[in-house]
């Protein structure tokens, strides 16, 4: 642990808690939002100040999600920027898009950095933005300026933001989607290294039900979603042009991605599987030996060689690993990345993010293991 | 329903059962193979005479299978083929790979037609077959006049069986395994039609725990296999030259697939996504249209359109139903295909292939209709 | 079976089938509505003619339902009492209670016999309805006529019915609630045997999501109900004096139970467990004597002795698997009885009432066996 | 946090680890004690130093345990007690009844405090041990030193270990069962509030299948464990002798238990519904008041007053959530407690038992919120 964070953590255990960050988590009761407000409530540089819910303002925490009974006696606040701005240093937006598109200006010109899990800040081209979904982009000026928070991907960008937050600015954060985490994660490594052949990757994935949000719906009541899987939203989903967006500028080319998404019947957990063709002579033991190398410093990815992971394997936590193949018959390399899509997909990839920005240690507040079993 | 088909059942049911084909499972504790039990118990021309298992030998079957208690008083026989070849017409083999090897000749001379749901007879070439599975071919002979058991695929040849059947012959089906099923249904149209561009597929599939079999291990123990999805053999698993051989027949050229299989938490069912680049100028809605011609004489396929499948609608049937997508940036289709993988993927197909062979009704003794919920 | 039923079967088949029985499934797009459905479907005996859902009306039953694809062509119709009096003979009504009162009245009277699974006819006491249900029951005149239907309880009474129905009357029967049923399975022969001291009775029972119902709610998202079990309504269970009244009406004296209910995480299936003091020198043995005598004649209820069973060895069946220890040091018996809440426990319970009531075989067009794995 | 935590955990921090203690997890491959595993890793005042596993020494626990890859770099150990002497100040026995009585023994005596997670030193009465278990005890001397680890129910004795130890003794804690410890927390109140009529409690308990833990059998298998409940050693389950001992000695009388177990589809988690006959005149507010009075100080156990608990509030935790009802017919309490199995039914129990033996903070190294979704 660095000396900042082991000096945050000593000074939090011993009382005097003067210099924790303040945060808001905005958008609370989704299950990202719940994900963060447990995440920053064992962060031991964070205080969590505010935890914003329209829908259940003035509800206890522990009243709507009874897990954190004896663990928090915060009450959800309605969403209010001037609350927020008056009482916290950061917010982390976990919020549906164009919600986001609505509040982080506001809080940026006012002095609070902004994590946003939300879409809005991610595509760089507002145009890609408005095509995918179909809305207006009203901040296109702070895309610019917005650093995407995959840290994997980001890390250099991520520390950038740090020196300029040191410097008293408040800075954006476009946090990464859930498959596009996995999936960059999965083949960065083939790409850096120049090992992909051709422009096009095929990209399976399976997510928990969690990934479809808290909204009830048909298709997530237990009886429909239990013993069963379907793909959907195969070739529209709006996680594609992210997945490019960050592939292409790792290849250094335009990288396009056939991306179909499935749900499988578990309340947590991502698998990207992607073909990628190889280029000529690249071997299976090279592969492995770029990915390990390119992840050989980053705390939260485990190249497990030929190895398959299951998601099970990683739920709770920020970590992330991959698996690989080679078809030696079509040369073609078949890379498998597990992640929790509410984690490392969402909540606690965001906090790395910040972790990075705030100059703290990466893995700060971050849980090691998960349950095992 | 058939003439026929409608005679055995009223013959049946009025006591008149002289002509009932006397059937055998071998292998019958196993997953397919009690699922074949049931669904013979269930066939309105047939009479389950033996279900072998030497493990289990000497048990009742409701005893094993308490769900089975009140609808069968049948003991497990040892594996014995000379009991056999006295008692039945017919055997379907639900046993290991090379057991089928073993047991096949001497039950086909002996005038006992082979319904063999293990691999042992469906790969044409013996090296294919010696190759993937790491053992000889012993019965080379066999495997050119044994027909491939998918019947959508493979109707006519069927058919042509049930005339030698009808002339007294005894005859082999090598039935289809489940990936191959699901693969073979979700790409066929597609290439009959000459709509695929190019000779490799990505095929990523996901199945049901009970794909792994009833052997005890600790992949499937409960608490690894719940709430958990991984990749396994990818770009090794053995369905894959049986795919290959099967498309290529269509396609009229050699054709490759990269495949992918997974496990997700699931007791049943089986899914098959496959990515196709496709010809120019091939629309989605021509594709819908080939997919739609394709399988409008087969009562067990459904073509959903644009509407992807969940296995949850399949399950309990021999139903299999297929969605199409078209990524238009790349050109490139989308198709999956949903089903049971112990029914249309085992137990459930062998049926519908003996019921062509012996020229009933294609559906007969087969449900409709799964629990819904 | 019975040659009534060899005849319509015969004659089904043949395509004559003048003299099938209309039925109305009123209701048919909730959970039981839609597994009468599929159970009616599949009956020799039965034409279904309407399939009523004022929300989904106008919608083909496949589209609702997608496992139903090829397996119908029915569209659901508004709840139109006209309508269903004009086309059908029978109308079996899957309602919310007080929906029934508003429509038996009419249909009775106009000819159409009604098999009734809500709540509305169970109770014989209007006053004991309205304290439960908290409305007040507004045709109490057809109680007294009403038969509750749990054949095992109530068989002679149902064949009085099919007395009164081969007259040319209408007739009304209240089907017995999911755990009314399993529990007056689990304990009604040591009721009748005399085995039971004292009056009260603990019931803990356990329900699959189903039991909960198609409505979304929270509470049956999958992330909140999988992977989790709790009691719930814990002694104001509205099952409550329906228990209470049929062990009542076979004790021969006020019985009274202790009811706690639980959802735990699988689409389907119950399981009561009853905990009952012993008369003084009953013995296990004799217990088990008792239930096997009891059930001797049911073609539906098996005694397993003192297996325990599981819920998943009747899914898809209307079977009851009983089973049965003593606790020696407090003289207790332990039942436990498994059904699956949507069958035994709703539609295909109706339908064994209503093959009754028709002078059918019991069992016309109920499966032996469900799924086994 | 306590003072001398904070101390702890700051001179960790800071890499003054002199002072930590050692530990060692025996049996570490099983569920429980690989929970203890990552419990003990997150734990600020401990190293852990060995985890026993004879049938996977030599073997990284993160290749058994692919969730732990990145956290230890630990290697399964054979279990040799010189070497855990050797190397450990506490030894957390994490194995099959009498195997801790063949190691207890010499490792007390070597200076090694046991927490014991095996039923082999819970029972006071050895007879009583010997007629559940079959086996004779081999130390019946040590257990009249041992204490019950039941924190909640036995503060103050495993308080007074703390002064042992401090003075330099190894101590034995016999850690309680999964079933008994919540049964006991959902009871405990009552009894000492005298509230409890009578002698006999039922005790109906649903546990998830780790429960059964990690050997492989055809009942946890995927495919027979999913989508099914059902109950198992009825009034015959040998933690019944431990829920009478504690409550017996809580009631000053004796007390007995009909205890019914059940597992339920689902990894982790359990719950404890009991009803239990109130004395006269006792209203549901005083019971409530009893229990949250009790529990006022437990920092683990939560009262819901009259809602009743999810399991799913309490997995990946060392928490208890209690909600209470009554019947007022027949004036009976039903008390449901739910836990996690594998913690507060196991390993994080064990830590909170160690933590007040070492003067620690109760909730050292616990977690206070586990997974929400």
């Amino acid at each position: 642990m660095s000396e900042t964070a082991t000096q945050y953590l000593c000074e939090r255990l011993s009382g005097k808690e003067a210099d924790m960050i303040r945060a808001a988590v905005v958008g609370a009761a989704g299950y990202a939002g719940i994900e963060l407000v447990r995440t920053l409530l064992n962060h031991p540089a964070v205080e969590l100040v505010q935890a914003t819910s329209d829908a259940d303002a003035g509800r206890l925490l522990c009243d709507v999600y009874p897990a954190l009974t004896g663990a928090t006696e915060l009450t959800f606040t309605p969403h209010d920027i001037a609350s927020i701005v008056q009482t916290c240093d950061v917010a982390f937006l976990a919020v549906p898009h164009t919600a986001a598109l609505k509040s982080a200006p506001e809080l940026l010109a006012s002095g609070v950095s902004v994590f946003d899990l939300s879409a809005d800040y991610r595509l760089k081209d507002p145009l890609v933005y408005e095509s995918w979904y179909a809305v207006p982009h009203t901040s296109p000026a702070l895309l610019a300026d917005a650093v995407y928070g995959q840290p994997e991907l980001n890390h250099v960008a991520l520390e950038a933001l740090a020196v300029r937050k040191a410097a008293g600015e408040s800075v954006l954060v476009g946090c990464a989607g859930c498959y596009p985490t996995a999936t960059i994660l999965a083949t960065m490594p083939a790409f850096l290294a120049g090992m992909v052949s051709g422009d096009t990757i095929i990209v399976n994935a399976l997510s928990g039900i969690s990934g479809a949000g808290k909204g009830l719906r048909s298709s997530t009541h237990f009886c429909m979603a239990d013993e069963s899987v379907g793909a959907y939203s195969a070739a529209s989903h709006r996680h594609t042009p992210e997945i490019e967006q960050a592939l292409s500028q790792v290849a250094g080319h335009a990288v396009q991605a056939v991306f179909t998404p499935h749900l499988v019947p578990m309340k947590r957990g991502l698998l990207s599987t992607v073909t990628l063709p190889l280029m000529p002579d690249v071997t299976l033991d090279s592969v492995i030996e770029a990915y390990t190398q390119a992840y050989a410093h980053s705390p939260f990815v485990n190249v497990l060689g030929q190895t398959m992971p299951q998601t099970a394997q990683v739920i709770g936590t920020n970590n992330a690993q991959i698996g690989l193949a080679c078809d030696s018959r079509t040369h073609t390399l078949i890379v498998s990345c597990a992640i929790d899509n509410l984690d490392k997909g969402a909540a606690t990839q965001a906090v790395q993010c910040a972790n990075i920005v705030w100059g703290l240690d990466e893995s700060a507040g971050l849980a090691a293991v998960g349950p095992i079993v």
